[in-house]
């Protein structure tokens, strides 16, 4: 059976209409993800890629930074009484030198106490690189592609409708990585770690595609990725606009058919394709 | 300044015109729970009935289940280095001879390691009470105006399509209690905030409505308020079934128009007003 999509009885109501059916949905189960033996955390994920999972949480907590960070990744035999494999538990181990991540709750350590301003003020600490100088310059035609190509991507939506997507693509819309998951924000780490695990960290020049909405966790993991382009098919959050504008990124939200909105960085947004449109970036105030 | 809604100039892009103009986000501010003084958790959330999200937050984690059960809660001043009040640290004192919850990721703690099956064990293990003797038995006319119920209550959504929603409404689709955030779980842990600091746990004889997806963690929530039927306008997860199942609640997702998908306990379905259908619930695998 799938570990991705599981298949359930179920009841169809439509009027009074009641019509047994088999319905697939979209599996969740908890990963944990332990650092040299000690658990570091635990996150409900859908199965699938979790070492790449693994390792886009350790880049989006600032710990590795490329591929020869991370020693091994293996699942923990002896996880559970009798000795199995859950798969659902993960050792890393980090390369000689590289230091484990700090506390995953990082906002907590500002000086200046627990607010928005802090949240920014911890990401740009952490960060290992800018993509504020990034000259990548998109299409409008071609950002109007994204969501049907990472829909087109998507595996397991259309039998579950249950899944959150991200996908990365080059500047041209050619997808380079799509993950789904129940968790958007494992979606995207799935694609950090696919990145990293293939040393293309820094994401320079790629466009990051959510299926959802953009939340500040979003616009983080965009950030640690080094990707300068941030676009979600729906709202972006007040913090998520406050740290793309901070970043430099371009953040692109309600991408539906030909219509968007810009949010930050449009000199980065051209009208067709090879068109200049405001590369002096002083139409925008982010 | 409203902090649920933060307005913010945008670009407008549709076809080859672009307008500038005033948009609402949906606010997100990290809110650090202190336990005693000590750091228990943060959160991202949209600023509102925050003493609520700390409170329902203690009740998912199975720490407290009456009003009673804590002394205090309020805002710490003094969280930054200035003696000010940021409104994004709240310190709860739980009253004499309550325990402090388990740690947050319980699922840990499972001599069996960590799977889907420890999780639900998870949940049975903390959880105060059970819905699945709750007799409690819906019209489906009733189940099917609650995404409209739930939508007309929503105050910040149609500002900013940022936000998801939760709603505890009675059998007869009366509301009892709505609240947004940018996190489902957060609005989920915000009514059961509200229930407990009134003292109407358990919610036996309500239904949860929730705007978007049904998620383990939201059945675990639903789980431990005691409420007996939770209904989601999209997909549910596969442990989000698995958990309904074990635990006697009534899972309803893609709940729209005059339909619905009906996941676990269709006993507490019936088709008309007051029409006893299968309240045996002989008919449904959960």
């Amino acid at each position: 059976m799938s570990r991705v999509a599981v298949k359930r009885r179920i009841l169809r109501v439509k009027d009074t209409a009641r019509t047994p059916r088999i319905d697939s949905l979209a599996a969740e189960e908890p990963l944990e993800i332990r650092l040299d033996g000690t658990p570091l955390t635990v996150t409900m994920r859908t199965p699938g890629d979790d070492f790449d999972l693994a390792a886009g949480f350790l880049v989006s907590e600032g710990a590795v930074g490329a591929a020869d960070d991370i020693a091994t990744i293996r699942y923990c035999a002896g996880a559970t009484v009798d000795d199995g494999n859950t798969y659902n538990v993960l050792d890393v181990r980090l390369a000689p030198g590289v230091a484990a991540p700090a506390p995953r709750n990082f906002y907590t350590t500002s000086s200046c106490g627990v607010c928005g301003k802090a949240s920014l003020e911890a990401v740009r600490t952490v960060a290992r690189w800018s993509a504020a100088d990034d000259p990548v310059e998109l299409a409008q035609p071609t950002v109007a592609t994204l969501p049907d190509r990472l829909r087109a991507a998507q595996r397991v939506f259309d039998r579950t409708g249950g899944l959150h997507a991200a996908g990365l693509f080059t500047s041209d819309g050619e997808p380079l990585c799509v993950r789904e998951d129940v968790g958007r924000h494992n979606a995207v780490d799935k694609l950090l770690g696919w990145a990293l695990r293939n040393d293309r960290l820094p994401l320079r020049g790629t466009v990051l595609m959510v299926s959802g909405r953009a939340s500040f966790e979003l616009v983080q993991k965009a950030v640690m990725g080094g990707i300068p382009v941030l676009a979600a098919v729906s709202a972006p959050s007040s913090l998520a606009v406050e740290l793309a504008a901070e970043e430099g990124l371009t953040l692109i939200g309600f991408l539906r058919g030909d219509s968007m909105n810009v949010y930050t960085g449009e000199r980065r947004l051209s009208i067709a394709s090879g068109a200049g449109y405001g590369s002096a970036g002083a139409h925008s105030p982010g």
